[in-house]
């Protein structure tokens, strides 16, 4: 059984007074009769309505909403951002609008046209991969960016009402490359799955410790390309694709937690020894890192802080308080069983 | 900077006519006067607001709005359950408003007042642990479901518009359980985390099997109790307390990836070798699977079929058709390295 939706037309009907007098009751306003603004009250009761969303409805308040982006909520780490900004947004009286664009430039441009459209009071952008390396690509952050604030989480870009909370993640990637340096591995790969924002960072991060050390990363680094960033069998192939053309390894650097563990299904394939012939560094230090044995060596780059930042940092933007533009907060690499 | 909300009363007073003017041209009413409509029209314009969002503000159509609850949108299965109803959602004009409500019965009879203010067209409760075993706990689904349709992700409850979509979670685990039985193994440790509704269908199967094979579960349960869903080691701990205690056991089956994955870092811990001295079989057939060595067997619940389903049910019955109350479909075991 279909309900029909209450609506102004129905109150001002019951009550017998005009739309305008139930929008001057909503409001508080001091011009109506209390004969008639208990008539108003009294149709509302009646019809069963809330009178908050309603007054939400007519623009009297802010929405109390925040749109959230993520290109999949189902990806862990993006999942458990969403997690903690969805119980940090509701804590502060905020609800959130999910969207899950994907990671096509056209689907977010259509999401955050949407969630414009929704009203909602700002918009936080989950995962760096919405800040893309050509900045004429980014057009679709500062167009919303002109209406709300917009947060960016694990990313950065430098533009008016856009505010960004990010890891460290160069010195993250550099730190750790230069760890495994000190041990005397020298042979690296450096895997990874996107050129994202935070991607291009730790790349980066890997290079220059390298460079540092006089090493070359010549054929060093190894991007997974294919659709799925869940397909772990598909990454350890391509593994063993290159090791098995000659290109071998005595460390893996990976961009993410789910590209290690790939590398330690490879190992176990190969029947190479984890870590005595091959250490493995992950990322996000996700609830991947305790599913395998040895327990995965992975940067933490404290995603609950960051989302906790975002929160307040938006809350005070809201408020129209001065913020920071950026806020980074240095990662640490957690040790355990697959590194030396 | 923040912008100022515009409201009915900004158009009304930029137009120079009435609110109900206003309504009456959102509502595409033929009751006024072409110049007043361009007047109206022209103020919109210039306000730059929209015209889509506000007149469902009135009311005037629905929010087009789903309300998603979830115990915890970051647990790998739950996540996935999300993505793909808001992915289905969309496809159908539908935004989704996302709420976490952790495990608690309060904070979850909370949330669903939200939805109700909120004027959601309909709700989803994601996963099992929304029905409780005492039958006055479920009042909240029914109040929900007095003012809009809730559906049911993985749960079965028998009340006026309530619809579930399961999987035949009784069926799969007997199934799972006879196939053990008839390689012979007879002490099978059935691991579980939730007595939830789903939880207790796959308990039953479970205990089922082993009856109609003359077989006693007399120890043969094992429930993980700790708040951390995701607490790997501690599960790994557990069994391996219960082991050296000299509960000994040839198989694991588990009500979901993550119990099964403890008990492949128990094994490892004990020296066990998989599948030969211990068979593990998992649940959800998730991306865990995939990332150990060897693979895991898991039962598939054809969780994307279940939101195709839920979703087309939802929009059956938002169109005010007769939709079946409850859709069941079975489950399959997917036969990776962890068995025989």
């Amino acid at each position: 059984m279909k309900e029909h939706a209450v609506t102004i037309y129905d109150i001002s009907k019951q009550a017998g007074v005009s739309i305008a007098t139930v929008s001057r009751v909503l409001n508080g306003s001091d011009n109506v009769s209390e004969a008639t603004r208990q008539k108003v009250l009294k149709a509302m009761e009646e019809s069963g309505y809330t009178p908050n969303a309603f007054a939400r409805g007519l623009g009297l308040n802010t929405m109390k909403t925040i749109g959230i982006m993520a290109a999949d909520s189902s990806d862990p780490y993006l999942a458990k951002g969403i997690y903690f900004l969805e119980q940090l947004l509701r804590g502060e009286g905020y609800d959130c609008l999910l969207c899950c664009t994907g990671y096509s430039l056209k689907n977010r441009i259509a999401s955050m046209e949407l969630l414009i459209t929704k009203k909602v009071d700002g918009i936080i952008l989950v995962g760096s991969n919405f800040v893309y390396e050509d900045d004429a690509d980014n057009k679709y952050i500062l167009d919303a960016a002109a209406q709300v604030p917009v947060m960016l989480l694990n990313a950065a870009l430098d533009a008016p009402n856009v505010y960004s909370i990010t890891s460290d993640d160069y010195t993250s990637m550099y730190n750790a490359a230069n760890m495994l340096i000190s041990e005397g591995i020298t042979d690296i790969l450096y895997f990874f799955n996107s050129r994202s924002y935070s991607g291009r960072r730790k790349e980066a991060g890997f290079r220059d410790a390298m460079k540092a050390a006089g090493l070359s990363t010549g054929d060093g680094t190894l991007q997974f390309y294919r659709g799925n960033r869940e397909d772990v069998p598909a990454m350890a192939d391509l593994l063993e694709h290159v090791w098995d053309q000659g290109h071998h390894f005595e460390a893996v650097l990976a961009s993410d937690d789910t590209l290690a563990i790939s590398a330690l299904k490879f190992a176990v394939r190969k029947g190479i020894k984890v870590p005595e012939e091959l250490s493995v560094i992950g990322y996000n230090n996700s609830m991947l890192t305790a599913c395998v044995t040895p327990e995965l060596s992975s940067i933490d780059n404290r995603q609950e802080t960051l989302c906790q930042h975002l929160t307040a940092t938006l809350m005070g933007v809201l408020g129209g308080n001065e913020m920071p533009k950026q806020t980074v907060f240095a990662g640490e690499l957690i040790r355990r069983g697959t590194t030396r």
